[in-house]
């Protein structure tokens, strides 16, 4: 029976931190300079606790410095922009990431527009995002999900132009900025969303399927196109009296439908997930890089 | 033999620059303050200076006081943005737009980045853009040409939401803003470019096609769905040795087949090509009441 390549997305991202790693010392030794990464955390979210927590530990393995600053739920909008300003002049500070969620009685526009453009390596500043959106300009950053989505595609050797791509979901942080990655390497994309009436339609004619939905199991078997390809990033909870938390976490895509009718497929866990940080790392060190104009 | 509805843009065209003038003399009784354009054009390109001649024209009668500065062709990127920078702390001036190409030597970006993005009529500041692609966000201005498509739509009562819409050219200018106005307000979008193998494939399942190609009678009646509204951007000359130039305009559609074809299509010219002018009157309006905070 035919069985799709499973992209490895751990391994990928292991190499990516390895290359970050490696750049991290050259530039070290050769200017004197590490990138440094400000995080910053407001409220006691404890998923939110632990992303952070993760990426401080993904700092340190590669050699970025990182900073944080915790600031406790009632904090007002002011002092969060005023903390982001304090990195924003800080230069030991090439990369700003505002946690979010936000608590509600904060403006998430107001805080994300503090963040100055040189440091915003989330890359969702609407400037960026024009950027990513115009043909002949140049993001200076891009939104670390949808980029490692390209990554993985890049890393396995899959064409994108001239390809058909669907992209499902069209969200500020991963599927509107994939969907215009893919038009960037000339593929011609469509995007699906909560108002498209018959999905399917539109996932059976492509050759690369990217879903981020946060619906399990949403694509079926029968959605797919044999040979797609297929970057899943959702990361959805579902019940599993097996597992000793109660539930398991699968992704967008009937995984064991879909790994016998796609050529690729990447599994959730351990497919886009590790990419996020280890493209928030590369995206930290390309800053520090450009800010030091080290080549 | 079934006929679509001709859009007619002529008369939509008309009918928004009656509510400009209505709306500037409302504004110009209520609070003294009549809007203004300036345009800038470096060079003398004949098509630009009739552009030109045609905007202040359209500004007079709406009474839209309009500005313009003329520089030479050899005039440096400075001397342009100096032009632009006496614009922006002008404030009798509410709408900056440079004309387009500039001459070779000047960096474009650089020069549409000198706009102040309040003053951004024609809506091509990557910031404005970045807004129109981000849910939650609102762009300051719209580019004209894609605003004048969409509102067309809208006028003919023309519904887009939940329906399949294809934009076949993906220009700064027109294509990809137009795309992002369509998922705006929920069609499920494909965008078609010169990379895609069989443009012909994502037309046919289309409910709403905008062309923005430049290609003279590209889009076939056979690629066409029955009952599609067609919005038609380009203009292309052919030749024809019956018109006393020589030649004559066309869209990118084939309109003797669509018109049988399809429920309702937009004429070249006499479609998209008024409604240009009108959504800049409008942007230029809508900016002299935001800034006078005008409701
Ligand atoms: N590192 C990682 O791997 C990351 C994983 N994720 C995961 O990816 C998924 C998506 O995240 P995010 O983009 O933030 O989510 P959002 O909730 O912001 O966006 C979801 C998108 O999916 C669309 N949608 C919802 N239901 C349907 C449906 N039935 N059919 C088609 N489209 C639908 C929505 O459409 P509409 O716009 O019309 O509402 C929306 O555009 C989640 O599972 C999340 O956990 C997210 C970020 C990082
Ligand atoms: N007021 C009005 O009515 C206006 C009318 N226009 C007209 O609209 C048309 C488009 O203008 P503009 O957007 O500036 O043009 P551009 O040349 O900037 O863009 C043309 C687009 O069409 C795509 N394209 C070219 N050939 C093909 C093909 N064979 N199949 C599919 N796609 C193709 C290109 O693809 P790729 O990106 O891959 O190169 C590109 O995205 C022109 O005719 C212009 O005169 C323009 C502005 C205003």
């Amino acid at each position: 029976e035919a069985s799709a390549k499973v992209i490895d997305g751990k391994k990928v991202a292991k190499e990516i931190r390895d290359e970050v790693a490696a750049e991290v010392s050259k530039m070290k030794e050769a200017i004197g300079v590490v990138p440094g990464l400000a995080v910053i955390l407001v409220g006691d979210r404890k998923d939110s606790a632990t992303y952070v927590r993760n990426k401080k530990k993904a700092c340190e393995d590669v050699g970025i410095k990182s900073f944080d600053a915790r600031l406790p739920e009632d904090s007002t909008e002011e002092e969060v922009i005023k903390h982001i300003s304090g990195f924003n002049n800080d230069p030991a500070v090439h990369g700003i990431l505002v946690q979010l969620p936000l608590p509600s009685h904060i403006n998430e526009q107001n805080v994300l527009n503090a963040v100055c453009i040189e440091k915003d390596v989330d890359g969702f500043h609407p400037l960026n995002i024009g950027r990513l959106a115009m043909r002949g300009r140049e993001p200076l950053f891009v939104p670390c999900t949808p980029k490692g989505c390209i990554e993985l595609l890049h890393r396995y050797g899959v064409v994108i132009k001239g390809k058909r791509a669907v992209v499902i979901g069209r969200s500020n942080i991963v599927g509107m900025p994939a969907a215009l990655l893919l038009q960037r390497e000339d593929a011609t994309v469509s995007v699906v969303h909560s108002r498209t009436k018959n999905p399917e339609e539109f996932t059976r004619e492509a050759d690369i399927i990217i879903s981020a939905v946060g619906q399990a199991n949403m694509v079926k078997g029968s959605w797919i196109k044999p040979g797609a390809v297929i970057i899943d990033v959702g990361i959805n909870p579902v019940e599993d009296s097996k597992s000793p938390r109660g539930y398991r976490l699968v992704g967008d895509v009937c995984y064991d439908e879909a790994i016998k009718i796609a050529s690729a497929i990447t599994p959730v866990p351990g497919g886009v997930g590790p990419m996020t940080i280890a493209m928030l790392l590369s995206n930290t060190l390309t800053s520090a890089k450009r800010i030091h104009n080290f080549k």
